[in-house]
């Protein structure tokens, strides 16, 4: 068969975790946590299972969470989405990405997506039929040069890709991005894509800023987050999908034949679970604890840390190590001195190369004290 | 902006359970059990969990998964897949559908179905710019004319989509019609989609003709089939795709970016359950009675009952009480009587009505009872 996409290998967070089992390194590459979701929130999983809400669910979601998300949303963005029209629950934060791309994206048209940029963008706009027009960013900021950005906005534009805080590299948009953003697409017809998963992990005092908050750019975004990354439970799967009716609209036409519902049980679950605000606002402090002990330990070593604001990912740069390619390096400092971690390289597409390694700090202290002696050692 | 999908609405399902629910009728639509998975199985997942396997499963799946639907694909259709490289675990059957056909279908590949067909199949062909070439299939036996599939393949046609037991008309595939297919494909470059979410759900000694049991067939295959349906807990959205590597490399390519990995917990869980033949191999039995139960009330109606092999629906012509379209009808018998079906014209896509609605028989024998005391009286 003539492959859909041809250049597409295996993705790199498969990659890395299957070279970390294989090798028993400290698997600090693919984002999850080293240890358990909270106990209440599996009791009310079994709760759901055992009170019989294990058929289908709505095609969009259960309406108690898509009612909480609402809630939570104009709580703390100041946003109105209508739980019946504009909220759709997705089977995590990737199917909302692929469906919204899906949705929009018509042969020709194109995208602008900046690099280093999560695997699964681009894969869902060539599959689409669509152009990637990548800008490429450099650390260690990664700062989005706006004039650049409308250098490549024409008539064939359909969509920019966002997404903070930023994986891989923990960067988050400033009020700053987002009045240039607003004055490139005032009178446009362009779409966001808002790849807001990491919302609640922000650091510092800064401010998360949710396309939520701009009437003028929301009305054009899709936001999608994310139940797995903020609840410790990867593998539960449950994101969403936000926009307004007329996007939303097109976007269940597809996840009606893409997924059609997403698991039961666990939508009441987190319903639930959302109905304490102290689960999802305590997060940033957590994970801020989690960051500040692993940036203090590999001070002592030659990596050269580069800033974190948001996310639970620890970007380093090695240039006072070796000028090794990342993707050589990575798979050495796996082997070598057993820890995992994921090659920035692998999120340009244009084989840019800033030697740089990106860490996920979600791991237990003892985790990251044992990850920290051996990078010590590199 | 500019839809992907314009003449696309509503899902029928979606549209009639709602329908069902509104009214408080009985719902006899959508296809789902009222009654509950079994307890044993609800205690896997929570032991699941409990255990902590609440993190990303690998993209392909959990192994023992993977291994147990290998064992028993062996055993009942002498097929052996590698659970490494042809396997892949799915969002749900539906999943598994839109990722085959988004893995291999280019723009202007044709792609062969017979109606009545379940919604899901015309969109993602439209959606990767595939041509649909349907081929309308008429009550009682709705029987596939083989010449006339001959005469609609040509150099562009890429797949066939099959679905045995077929929903919603619960006929299957016989001996002659592989026989016939496997002729027509021979030398030819065209792929088979086989939908077999009602593999067990087969009665009267009839055998169920998966594309497993033939290896000029298998080679290309994308089979598939879903926990959901067979374990009454369509709310749990695990299924899975098999196919040989050269064609899996593909769809996972696609998977990976799609969703990346199904539901952790209730893939331990299914493995565990799977260990257990009694657990799959009894169902037909189970199921049988149902159907036996509704069909023989339904002998009392002025409805003609259409054959029923396999899958838990049944087929009704009403054309002895009126020649009302069978969407209006399904709407009046659910509004004036109280049942909700599904009207079979609905999975045609050219207006064909031969007046038959659908009804899901998985169902307590007392709502079965309920429903045909009601349908009586229409
Ligand atoms: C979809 S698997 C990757 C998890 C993740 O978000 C990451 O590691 O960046
Ligand atoms: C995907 S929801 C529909 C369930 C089903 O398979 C049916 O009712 O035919």
């Amino acid at each position: 068969v003539v492959s859909k996409l041809p250049q597409t290998g295996t993705t790199i967070f498969t990659v890395m975790s299957a070279l970390a089992s294989e090798l028993g390194a400290i698997n600090l590459s693919q984002g999850f946590p080293d240890y358990d979701c909270s106990p209440e929130l599996i009791e009310l999983v079994n709760k759901a299972m055992k009170e019989g809400h294990n058929q289908y669910a709505p095609m969009a979601g259960v309406m108690a969470l898509r009612e909480r998300i609402a809630e939570k949303t104009e709580k703390i963005y100041g946003a109105v989405y209508n739980p019946e029209t504009e909220i759709t629950i997705t089977a995590g934060g990737t199917q909302a990405i692929f469906t919204a791309i899906s949705a929009v994206i018509h042969p020709n048209d194109e995208v602008i997506i900046f690099e280093p940029a999560f695997d699964c963008y681009a894969p869902a706009i060539k599959l689409m039929g669509g152009v990637v027009k990548s800008l490429a960013l450099e650390p260690p900021n990664y700062r989005i040069a706006w004039d650049m950005v409308k250098r490549l906005i024409n008539q064939k534009t359909k969509m920019i890709i966002l997404n903070s805080p930023h994986n891989p590299t923990a960067t988050i948009l400033h009020k700053e991005d987002i009045d240039e953003l607003s004055a490139l697409v005032k009178n446009q017809d362009i779409l966001i894509l808002s790849d807001e998963v990491y919302e609640h992990l922000i650091y510092d005092g800064e401010t998360h800023h949710s396309m939520a908050r701009y009437p003028d750019l929301q009305q054009r975004s899709f936001i999608v987050a994310s139940f797995g990354k903020p609840f410790h439970a990867t593998g539960w799967k449950v994101g969403y999908c936000m926009a307004p009716a007329y996007l939303m609209n097109e976007f269940r036409k597809i996840h009606q034949f893409l997924v059609f519902a997403v698991n039961t049980p666990i939508q009441y679950a987190i319903a639930e679970h959302l109905k304490n605000e102290e689960n999802y606002l305590g997060l940033a402090e957590f994970f801020r604890e989690k960051r500040d002990h692993f940036r203090k330990g590999l001070e002592q070593s030659r990596f050269k840390l580069l800033p974190c604001s948001g996310s639970y990912f620890q970007s380093v740069s090695y240039r006072a190590i070796t000028d090794e390619k990342d993707a050589d390096f990575s798979i050495r400092v796996a082997k070598e001195f057993g820890v995992a971690s994921i090659p920035v390289s692998a999120f340009y597409s244009k084989g840019i190369d800033h030697h740089v390694l990106r860490f996920c700090f979600a791991k237990r202290q003892e985790t990251l004290d044992k990850a920290v002696d051996r990078l010590i050692r590199v």
